[in-house]
């Protein structure tokens, strides 16, 4: 059994190799650039990991997290042009680099590359592969729409919120798992258990991630906070807070919202913490977190095969930065 | 055998039946919309005659056809976007009716459905089916990125802009061909032919293509003529006139399409003219279509059994609107 240490330099030092065509270079080294920008690269080590559950990891775990690392940097680079987003990991994005159309084209080209990677594994495994693939990438597309959509709106509910993370965040980090358990020749029911954890999991993630842009400590995360209050962005505590705070408390937030005060972010902080979405939030992650643990217990491996995957969920979900 | 208009007309019952899932509806209406314009299907219909070269029509074509033309219409979509089209089909594009957001997200998703349609076919031919698909899929990505390119250029040689139309338009005809052979259990040698008769035929299209916007009668092509002239696009014949024709012509027509000059189609129709582009480019067009049919004649099945992707090419090529 590996560590996610271990498998993630593993898996950069397989990545790194990966070399589009040369030509058209306007179409390959956008692609090229944006992924070796670096990343995570956790969805991957996921893939790698759920295949080393239930034996050592071979080839067709290698091909499926590499269609998985570009299927996500596709998603990346277009999320990035819908977005607007000038920066991506502290670089310029593709479409501020090189255009809105060669990130266009670049991203489905880089699609199909996905494709091409699963399309190396074993016969006995592509059908169920690609359907697993394709409905986890209909799901991310689905979930990209739905939080455009609820950018839009002025209410949105936590089970639409939920939703919406589920399908744009958890499924491929649950997914990825799933494949590997897959190409490891793994039973339905552990299947099952392992995409369910890789889902809760995903989810405990984003509610972290949420907290942290509003109550991290900017020295150990590494950016300043507060970054989605002042982007007007809904988050798991805007939402709980709009659910559950008086009346004139969600007439202010809607207030700071709507305009450009002074000390917006500390004000709207300070609600948060009035309504305690700040423990809420805690609570909530845990719970998925709980979730995620029940869920990995019930996959049928010996427990110290599960080692890795739990250091790394504590990894993702307990850290601070 | 079956003759095109038979295919077509079946193959469009087929597709009809395509629907999206309802939710969200602000990603799969805009698919929906898009498929239901309509178009001619001559890709799906050329996977189905490739099919029935060798056997009956069989399930796989099926899905495979629906595969090549759900791509087909993914590629418009996002084309659409790159190139600002306001029409298409004499409707609204999707992003002009949907916002670019929803017609890229839109266009992904229907990328993924192409790739749902073609994980149906039998294991047999899984691999092989989606390594043509794939390979294609990317060629085309570079024919459109070449397409942008050679836009911005000055200068065009007719072997660039060849290859860019062979990438762009002609191997997703070849390849719809191929795909419905390799399904219908053909071997290498008479995919090989039939793919070069798709590309070859690909080739003579845009070649009446472009000399049909020039030189053809509107009423007969049911739209006004002139309109690449109009907008400056490069297109064979602009591009072996500036091969070929005097300095003085060339200086004219570069004049020409660097300014808003009245009488710039006439002024630019009568240096083809001169230059006898109009001659070279239906020489050239039937230097085409004859290789088309070499290989269509190469291919190791009863001659009866082309019939119909002769009359097929006939139709496409020697067509006057």
């Amino acid at each position: 059994m590996h560590s996610f240490k271990f498998l993630s330099e593993k898996f950069e030092l397989h990545f790194e190799k990966i070399h589009f065509p040369d030509e058209p270079s306007s179409l390959y080294k956008p692609a090229e650039y944006f992924i070796k920008l670096g990343g995570k690269r956790i969805r991957p080590v996921l893939c790698l990991m759920g295949n080393e559950l239930f034996d050592e990891i071979n080839a067709d775990a290698w091909h499926t997290a590499t269609a998985v690392e570009l299927f996500h940097n596709f998603t990346l680079i277009h999320d990035d042009i819908m977005d607007k987003a000038p920066l991506r990991r502290g670089m310029p994005t593709v479409h501020t680099k090189f255009g809105d159309s060669s990130a266009l084209l670049s991203g489905d080209v880089m699609f199909v590359f996905a494709y091409e990677y699963l399309n190396k594994i074993n016969s006995a495994y592509l059908h169920k592969a690609i359907e697993v693939f394709n409905d986890t990438a209909k799901k991310v597309c689905e979930g990209q729409q739905l939080d455009m959509d609820y950018e839009k709106k002025d209410e949105v509910d936590l089970d639409g919120y939920l939703h919406m993370i589920e399908l744009k965040t958890s499924v491929l980090l649950a997914a990825s798992l799933k494949l590997g358990a897959i190409l490891g020749g793994a039973t339905q029911r552990n299947q099952d258990f392992l995409y369910n954890f890789g889902k809760n999991l995903g989810i405990a993630f984003q509610i972290q991630d949420d907290y942290l842009d509003a109550f991290g400590d900017p020295q150990k995360i590494g950016k300043q906070t507060g970054g989605d209050i002042k982007s007007n962005k809904k988050t798991f505590l805007l939402i709980h807070a709009l659910e559950t705070c008086s009346e004139s408390q969600k007439k202010e937030i809607n207030k700071l919202l709507n305009g450009n005060h002074d000390n917006k972010t500390e004000k709207i902080l300070q609600i948060f913490r009035d309504c305690k979405a700040d423990e809420w939030a805690l609570q909530l992650k845990n719970k998925y977190l709980d979730e995620a643990f029940n869920d990995l217990e019930a996959v049928a491996v010996l427990s110290t095969r599960k080692e890795p995957l739990k250091e790394l969920a504590q990894f993702l979900v307990q850290r601070e930065y």
